[in-house]
């Protein structure tokens, strides 16, 4: 008998229409034989308005009293849900992060899942019901509420799948699986049978929202196959799994863009060792994540160094920038919101040379500037100006022949 | 250092304004030197929204996990309200039920409460903060969320205080505290300054809707003084204590009404033993309670019985009623809406002589008719006409001269 964990986010349960038709999906995984444990977000819109709620009391609300509120959306559509099931006459029983051993360290608000006992689950699979788990939350030691974050109920859902040693986690989304690159620019981008781990956590984090990074992170550590589907029709979606040899033809797996970056550069930088380590020291210790970075040094022995951080952080980054300048006698701090990242991504990349050089000349035939370059394994990311970002990643997209599904 | 127990109902959370003037309440009892618990029920109608969407999916949804649905009402006004005292300075922390350790039985919906650990609350205390606990709710020993049903906020706090040997249990409400009649009705009613526990469960259980009957019996039980008050000004109200003896000078307390029984009389009925314990007998199995009881046997042998139940009930019992006169070849059952109970209470009455027929003259001089009398050692119940309620309420009141305060 397969263990199945499915997931359905916020959208998919907004209305009780909505959590019916997702009671109707778990039931029939469970009729065709299956022991099935479903993780839900909360309703539609309800954390941002427990939120909201909460800053009309005090914009500095404290995270602990945060997570008491919010972890109530989640226990809303457990029950729901729970309700829905048995009302089509199927046994359920919804259970809270807490109540099913999910246990997280103290860090509130972006806790991290650190074991799950999973006795409650296996008792209660066992006696044939369908188990509700509310996803985002869990328990520390000390018996207090802890939420994950953002992706907490993905990362729910695949903890728990990896917990029970589950043969998928279906994570069901509003889109059918995971594209060549974002149908809205490229039409005729092309639905991934599957996927490696390493390239959904490369285009996870190079801005692909169907995924968060860190339960494709877990899913690789723990090797649970995760199915991204679609919750409106029950068609097979992509399979996120570990890398097989037969990947490797596949150069390049989907294009993907970020526009939520911004770029700052620092001139005229005395050249002077570890003068940059003192520039990224600065911004971490601060809590800035650096993405991109280019030193050069120019003739003058004056460095120029240029990085990109989040559009969120840039305000924190400039300031650190400035103080950096001054003191070390840099001439000039300059920044840029107009940037965007486009990345191709693929397992191939290990085995295939000329990856790099195809990516380039699809940009310049569109006479598209390249600001910065930044590469790993299995993928390579441009830094480009923000209004070609469209063009990019079809000329990009078209260039590899991403349209065209691969034989093997 | 006093340890004193706050409550606050639903409409005195009901939106944020509200939740900061309990945040206010609950710091100035701090800073007078005590240390502070708060139960809080849901914000205003927050529990009737969380029914009404599970009644959208289906009218008979499964109590336990109704009682998933409906706690979280009273944990986001236990996260609001901890986030309203921080926010003016004041250290504070919120508790679900099963966190602060209120065990109950499995009886869902309307769970017992069976033990209190207190050690989560002494720790809190001695460490200086408000400890926010949400009303209504507990775990059982299998850790399943359980409610208290109607008046279970009340019932926490009582609890709680009765745990910590608190002394005082404040119950806020929007009346200032109990009255010897209720003012809409008898305009020159008097408030109160204490009242013992015996004679706020009669009037409790007789109509009066200010304290719910669990938590008197629990204040009574375990001897926790409670304070009956208003969240709107802080002038004393009414305390609910033990019985001493200069309380037996007031012969009458209170008066009281219920409009929410109806009547049945079961007529002809053959007069053989044990035929009154069998129509009661069917009755207590079907689980219809019986309040008012009368049995008159006529001249031809034949037993004319009569009895009241809530309104509630009236369909169910007419049912059995019928069953009972088919079996025993009784004439005639009959049935009456339009009747009302009043009440009058009192310690005293235990050494007072007169006290009956002080009513039943009061209701005399207004030419209302007495359908039913039931007495216990401090209270008097007449049945009357519905339409008479209002004046029997003020002539009552009149004639035992309650809105003069009694000299002790």
């Amino acid at each position: 008998m397969a263990v199945i964990v499915q997931k359905f986010g916020g959208s998919s349960v907004a209305d009780p229409d909505k959590i019916r038709n997702v009671a109707r999906i778990a039931i029939g995984e469970k009729e065709r034989g299956n022991q099935v444990v479903v993780v839900v977000s909360a309703m539609g819109k309800t954390t941002d308005n427990l939120l909201k709620l909460a800053h009309e009391i005090t914009s500095d609300p404290d995270p602990r009293e945060i997570d008491m509120l919010i972890s109530t959306g989640e226990q809303i559509s457990i029950a729901m849900l729970a309700i829905a099931i048995q009302s089509m006459g199927h046994p359920a029983r919804s259970f809270t992060g807490p109540q099913v051993g999910i246990l997280t360290d103290n860090a509130h608000r972006k806790a991290k899942i650190v074991h799950i006992n999973d006795s409650v689950l296996r008792r209660e699979l066992n006696e044939g019901r369908i188990v509700i788990v509310a996803g985002f939350q869990g328990m520390t030691m000390d018996n207090e509420v802890t939420t994950l974050g953002r992706g907490g109920s993905d990362l729910t859902a695949v903890a728990l799948a990896a917990a029970l040693k589950a043969d998928v986690c279906d994570i069901y989304t509003d889109v059918d699986g995971v594209y060549t690159a974002d149908p809205r620019i490229v039409p005729n981008a092309r639905k991934l049978d599957r996927i490696s781990y390493d390239e959904m956590l490369e285009l996870a984090s190079l801005g692909a929202k169907v995924l968060h990074s860190r339960c494709v992170e877990v899913g690789k550590n723990f090797n649970v196959p995760i199915h991204v589907r679609s919750s409106f029709n029950l068609v097979p979606g992509t399979m996120v799994v570990q890398e097989v040899k037969e990947m490797e033809d596949i150069v390049v797996s989907g294009v993907a863009y970020n526009r939520a970056e911004a770029k700052i550069s620092v001139l005229g930088v005395p050249d002077r060792p570890g003068i940059a380590a003192k520039l990224f020291g600065m911004l971490g210790d601060r809590g800035v994540v650096v993405d991109m970075i280019i030193q050069n040094v120019g003739s003058s022995g004056l460095n120029d160094i240029s990085f990109t951080v989040s559009k969120d952080d840039l305000t924190e980054a400039l300031k650190i920038a400035d103080e950096f300048a001054k003191e070390t006698g840099a001439r000039e701090v300059i920044s840029d919101r107009n940037i965007a990242k486009v990345s191709v991504v693929g397992v191939g990349m290990k085995s295939h040379s000329n990856v790099a050089a195809t990516m380039f000349k699809a940009l310049a035939k569109n006479n598209i500037n390249i600001q910065m370059i930044s590469t790993s394994e299995i993928k390579i990311s441009c830094l480009i100006d923000e209004k070609d970002v469209d063009v990019a990643v079809r000329a990009i997209h078209d260039e590899f022949e991403l349209q065209e599904a691969v034989k093997s």
